[in-house]
């Protein structure tokens, strides 16, 4: 018997939660832990007290609502993504992953279908990481990937602590934030890439999320006139950075055609029209499902910066900032994902994630698969982020289907 | 009869002016119409007043101090340079020019000489250009290659204007900043580049100042999440100015031993670790003697600008920030200074200026021509900028004597 949520209710829903923090440009504004989050979470208890779910709040604000299955001894299946948005981020970036298990609870609820294992819905804190970092950090604190008492003290730009606003909205629970026994772990999240778009697919299943390295160099040169210092006198730090830039715009396409490598941030110092640049830090990064790429991608990295410096005549300092081994879900849960979509008739693809997700962090405690729902342009973190609603309840009736296959019908 | 100023003397004022603005790293922090500048300004006309000589503050700011002539019909030479610095600058750049023809000045009365024509000294107002743009203001406005209400409107990053500083620290003149009759114009500025410590002569004698080109870019390509989306899918911004950085840093090379071309500001948005860059601008700039070169090191960054958007996928725009043509020093200024080194036995050589100085300005009014003196390494806009006393006195000489001898000794 496949389960079929109510396709009018979850757009209803989908539109509900877009109202809390919405922007004039019809994304969404929602920073973890801010005066909108709160708004999203008293709006999520309520859903899930009018569910007469138990709720519970643990000590890093993750929130969480319990349906008993028929068999008590059994462990749950635990199904969810986040509320929070990036700055002006887009409507369906995590809300779609909390939303689809809230119709499946719903729908459950109203055709009287119980399951054997019990099944809970969460939403974890903090999953953008722009207001706080690092992102991930509510379901890395709760599967002890990262220290409870050092991502407390995480401040925002105006200094405010993780644990001070948890505490100002009132979502500073006193239930541990470890983890518990679950049978196994789902997420719903758009795909924020372009690959099941470009297949034509109607939902993705994802078979792991792809390892990455994350690294800031920064490059000390001389700051001189720009006028009277002659080409060959300089150590311009930001043209040693620049071939770098270059470099890393090289390396993934002789490596993988998965590979990705960006630089997103760069600070130029003093930044002025007239002066040779004399510092430039700027950070660097390598995606792909295979570790070893990524090790050899961040080695000709490596090689391209010291290159740089040498013929730049530039000091040259690299920083670690983040290394994350490649993850290969369960294939039972991924079994559980691509049977769901075949039996509904839905055109799928697995894929990796190129992306981070909770489901990372929950894959090392639990056997955890995702659904990717189709993103236009592959399109996110704006305020242009868009998922058709057929594409939206694709992947949500998907999910549903695959959680309910795990936690088991009682007919 | 060689004039020789008194070194002990010259030194000591050298240090005085150094006090008035002082940081701890032993440079100056004296911006233009700031409370240090006022500070400097009250100074400079109290040694001015001591001399007896008759003192004009001009609308802009920029302060006259005139020693009269025996001719009462004879054109003056007008010598000096501006008293404002850097941001934690040095207590070279600017007032060493102020300094030497006050110690001239002084010389001369001390020594009862008199010059046939008058001689004035003159410090300009906001010469560095970086509380308020542009550079060279006050000589800009008086020489009417900048227009007096624009530039009254200038603001500082707080939103106080030029007027409005000039008035609150009392150098809001009445007298028309405006060119009046001058027989010549000298000027005497640290060379704040490396040529004349890297041929080993006591002094330069400027021949021209070098052309210039300026203008800032901007590329808009799509501000993607940089885990998901694929190298073949991006339009990045950063990579297409990386690769115009590159290209900037190669074109001197290819057309002139004495041309420079520099990135020296650049901006990143969203500038996000995780974010490809959406939008990158920056600015970039060519200086050479001859304007052809100007010119052509302008087009052929436009045409890499051009290639690396094309080859990136993204939009550009390019503005134009300033344009100015070479210099050529009148021919006898330069031989009344080449000479003055000649006669006091200094080792010298001829150069153009790689940067900017009020004396540019004053060559379109004037005949001009400037004396530089040695710059150690080259560095200035730093507090590591130095000359030593030995070079700044025989800078200093060689001026005082090329301005007496266009002025005329009265024996």
């Amino acid at each position: 018997m496949a389960i079929s949520i109510e396709r009018e209710r979850f757009v209803e829903t989908m539109r509900e939660q877009a109202e809390i923090g919405a922007t004039e440009g019809g994304g969404l504004h929602r920073l973890a832990l801010s005066d909108e989050d709160k708004a999203i979470r008293d709006w999520f208890a309520e859903q899930l007290a009018a569910l007469d779910l138990s709720i519970r709040i643990d000590e890093f604000g993750n929130m969480f609502g319990r349906r008993d299955g028929t068999d008590p001894d059994a462990d749950p299946v635990l199904v969810g993504s986040h509320l929070d948005s990036q700055p002006y981020g887009g409507i369906y970036d995590g809300a779609l992953g909390v939303v689809a298990p809230l119709e499946l609870l719903r729908t459950l609820e109203d055709e009287g279908i119980e399951t054997r294992r019990p099944i809970e819905i969460v939403n974890w804190t903090n999953e953008e990481g722009s207001r706080f970092q690092p992102a991930m950090q509510g379901s890395g604190v709760w599967t002890n990937e990262l220290d409870l008492e050092t991502q407390y003290e995480r401040t925002d730009e105006d200094g405010n602590s993780v644990r001070e606003e948890l505490e100002r909205i009132g979502y500073l629970g006193d239930v541990p934030a470890e983890p518990r026994d679950y049978e196994a772990y789902f997420e719903l999240h758009i795909e924020q890439g372009p690959y099941l778009e470009l297949e034509g697919v109607d939902v993705g299943v994802v078979t792991g999320v792809v390892g990455f390295y994350w690294g800031a160099t920064t490059f000390t040169g001389e700051a001189d006139h720009s006028g009277p210092t002659p080409m060959h006198d300089r150590s311009d730090a930001l043209v040693a950075a620049a071939d770098v830039i270059t470099g890393i715009r090289r390396i993934p396409g002789s490596l993988g055609d998965r590979t990705v490598g960006t630089v997103g941030y760069l600070d130029v110092d003093p930044n002025s029209i007239n002066i040779i640049p004399g510092e430039v830090t700027f950070t660097w990064g390598f995606r792909d499902p295979s570790d070893e790429i990524v090790d050899e991608a961040k080695a000709r990295a490596l090689a391209e910066i010291e290159a740089a410096a040498e013929r730049e005549g530039v000091e040259w300092e690299v920083e670690k900032r983040m290394r994350s081994a490649s993850v290969d879900f369960a294939d039972r849960c991924i079994d559980a994902v691509q049977t769901s979509a075949d039996d509904l008739g839905y055109d799928s693809m697995q894929l990796y994630s190129g992306a981070g997700h909770d489901a990372a962090h929950l894959s090392k405690v639990t056997d955890t698969s995702m659904v990717f729902a189709v993103s236009e342009n592959g399109k996110s973190h704006s305020e242009e982020e868009f998922t058709s609603w057929d594409d939206c309840y694709a992947a949500a009736n998907t999910l549903a289907n695959a959680v309910v296959r795990v936690a088991g019908l009682e007919e």
